[in-house]
């Protein structure tokens, strides 16, 4: 292990260079520096790759004598990323790389001129490319397994599938019952909600909770990321609309949860390929469970809310929580994924997932795939967009080559509340906590369960070992059906 | 050609990335990151160093067919920064990193607790490292030459030596005629500075000058410095002091003077090893230039002065420009070097690098050096220092091992009238450019003859080519005479 550890260690600083180069791009890099900027990215994330794959490295992990269940952990880890590295050749790789670069190019135009004709050739390419990438790496019953298992290892498209086909056959009808009710007004957090009152606000949010400032820092991006360097230094950022609460509030604390899960990582991992998330959903799950779980309830704000009212005097000055809470929780069918409420979030991302699927499985053609989009938005959601911008052209993702990325958010979203609720079994006081404006106990729990193992557990393995279950909709239903019941009475 | 380009772009990367997160530990790191972010600087120099004097790049060198007289320099330059790296045996490489690692330590007790003592056996065990390092690397006449080579290439001690003692022999008269004149009171650029309005003052004075703001950006930092990323990505850090002008503003022309060097390298060199200043020399002969040449003279603020007293109009509003100017350029010899003005500076620098060589050659034993010190700054800067905290302790350079290093600040003293004087013979315009607060004849002759060539040629090279001389010193003792007799009436 003495001569592996620090071969790894150089690994891991490579990608976390790479990882504080893309920050500063996103943060403070001058605008005239973006092509160099790529190139050094690149630089670092291939040496990173050669390092990883080399012959030196194998040689390390054959030759390496586990003294610890972590060292065990990071051989398995270790050896299975190599292996899936090297399963891929690299002119796929580099025609991924080409493809997605045109690919993107086209997606921006399509999407600017609203002319899906444009991105389709691309799509195309990109879906048989994935398709390839698909065989190479191997799976057991379908393609799709294979991308899905480079977000969210472990999972299989069966578990999936069957998980979100409850999900969609409880949540379409409950969609209904929301739309037919009377609608929730959202003025409460719509108003002046001034920016640097925002950025103090949110800040003494996120520290209560835990977000360890002397291992962090928030700056302002166009779009808000979370991004480690080390467990030591995990960031956030965050942007925010002076005339709408919600974006900036949640979105520091969906950021500062994940940077949470991160920065509770066992330190003996440090420097190790172990220090990460352990997969996107179980990352998901704790930007949700801070954003959702914690802060769009009563609880938290029966704390904040009085704090709330003091910064924004002039907007909230004359609310009630209630109101408040009623209208940062307002239900909103709308056509674009990225503005979702909390109920048809989930929807976009299943019409998404049974998309790719049966794209790849060539049940729809891509020439059909904007009447499908648009048919199924309507059938779930009640909406139909008004152009393909709004619709099937609205996320880069595809045009980058992400096929079974989309589906971890959704995950996210079912481990927070199966992993919250095994949580508050175990300490009743959490809400009570809550309503004081203390999260010791949530926190610990967490780190205790989740956080600690970074990629030591699987995402599986957790929910199996904290909850005694494994992924399952049915809490998260539950969770809407009260919480939402109770708002729209039904 | 073609495949030891890449090679050495990649080289360059890495210490680009190295670059930025140096750049981010002074800016933005959390404080808790510094063990981490340690391991990761060096992580990428080592890689950088691995990369450069490997087998690959070596046999990437030897079949290189240059196809232009960029390729024969970058050839040349990377052959002779190999050969350099490879000549000293790596485990003195460590022995000097450990033994400047516990010097650094020593070094900081020592100064705090005024105890030179303390300090002594580390230097002791510097000086014989250096002495071993400068074997190593090799050297015509005496090792000081090696040591110096490292920092200013192809500058010899002899020729060093020859014209420091010009510089000396004129310069302690001078400063003492300036002692036994009427004092120039600083009174003016003393008061009250906003720091938000010393920012915008600043920045429109770096940004007129021709700083490019869309490959750069200032921030602050405790110790201002400029840094590069690449040749599309050069930033500049400042620190103000809100009750005294001189310290930020002039910090800010400083390091935009060494900022626009790297700006100005041509763009076919980017990414590649010869994108980066020739010598410290001649980068500080920038940074000089802008700060003192341009910045603290007349022209200059005749443009300047009516913006200063609107940006500081409590404190400048009764001053006029007179007064201000010969604020900003009062002498006051002072024990510290960093606090010297623009007369002095030089023999601070001139008495360190005496003081290394004769401790080198044996000539003064290291528990004498605090008399010896306290000797010479007394004969010639007609001062001595309350204690050795303020005198033979006041630098940190001599702990981390940087023996021959001093010198290249008063070398790019006296370069940059060098240089300016041959940019205002071939445009006599430049100054009455000045006084209308531009200065394109300024930098583009700058571009021309300094900035394009990054390390194409060497200091030598440019002065010769540029000013058809050599190192000189007599240039910078005009300047001094005229400016400062003027000032002092002698």
């Amino acid at each position: 292990m003495r001569d592996l550890k620090p071969r790894l260690a150089r690994i891991t600083d490579l990608n976390h260079a790479a990882a504080l180069l893309e920050w500063d791009q996103e943060t403070y890099m001058p605008p005239g520096a973006a092509e160099s900027r790529a190139r050094q990215v690149a630089t670092l994330r291939s040496l990173s790759h050669e390092l990883l794959i080399s012959e030196e490295t194998l040689t390390l992990i054959d030759r390496a004598k586990p003294e610890s269940e972590i060292d065990q952990d990071l051989i398995r880890v270790v050896s299975r990323d190599i292996e899936k590295a090297t399963r891929v050749p690299s002119s796929l790789i580099a025609e991924m790389a080409r493809a997605s670069g045109l690919s993107k190019g086209a997606w921006q135009k399509a999407r600017q001129e609203n002319k899906f004709s444009e991105f389709a050739p691309h799509l195309e390419r990109i879906l048989d490319l994935s398709l390839q990438h698909a065989e190479a790496l191997g799976y057991e019953e379908t393609p799709y397994d294979a991308l899905l298992d480079q977000y969210e290892e472990g999972m299989t498209t069966a578990q999936v599938s069957e998980v979100f086909t409850s999900v969609k056959s409880d949540l379409v009808p409950i969609v209904r019952s929301i739309s037919e009710a009377p609608d929730l007004s959202d003025s409460a957090v719509r108003g002046d909600f001034p920016l640097k009152k925002q950025w103090d606000f949110g800040l003494e949010a996120v520290k209560a909770m835990g977000y360890d400032m002397n291992h962090g820092r928030q700056d302002v991006s166009a779009h808000p990321f979370s991004t480690a360097f080390s467990i030591t230094d995990v960031r956030i950022t965050t942007r925010s609309d002076a005339k709408f609460f919600n974006p900036g509030f949640f979105g520091s604390l969906h950021e500062a949860g994940h940077a949470m899960y991160e920065q509770g990582i066992d330190m003996q991992l440090e420097g190790s390929p172990l220090a990460d998330g352990t997969s996107l959903g179980m990352h998901e799950s704790q930007s949700r469970m801070w954003e959702n779980l914690v802060g769009r309830s009563r609880p938290f704000w029966k704390h904040y809310f009085p704090r709330a009212q003091q910064a924004f005097e002039s907007t909230l000055g004359g609310v009630d929580m209630e109101s408040f809470y009623r209208s940062m929780n307002a239900v909103a069918p709308s056509p674009i994924r990225v503005e979702a409420d909390e109920v048809t979030y989930n929807l976009h991302i299943m019409l998404r997932f049974e998309l790719e699927q049966d794209m790849l499985a060539g049940e729809i053609k891509v020439q059909d795939l904007p009447e499908q989009w648009n048919d199924r938005m309507e059938s779930w959601l009640g909406i139909r967009p008004n152009d393909d911008s709004e619709g099937v052209l609205q996320d880069i993702h595809w045009s980058l080559g992400a096929i079974g990325y989309f589906p971890t958010y959704a995950l996210g979203n079912l481990m927070s509340v199966q992993l919250f609720n095994a949580a508050c079994d175990e300490n009743p006081n959490i809400i009570s906590e809550m309503e004081s404006g203390q999260f010791d106990s949530l926190l610990s729990w967490l780190r205790e369960n989740v956080h600690q193992y970074g990629r030591r557990k699987s995402a599986n393995q957790i929910l199996k070992d904290s909850t005694g279950t494994t992924l399952s909709s049915e809490p998260w239903l539950n969770y809407i059906r009260t919480k939402f019941g109770e708002l729209y009475g039904f």
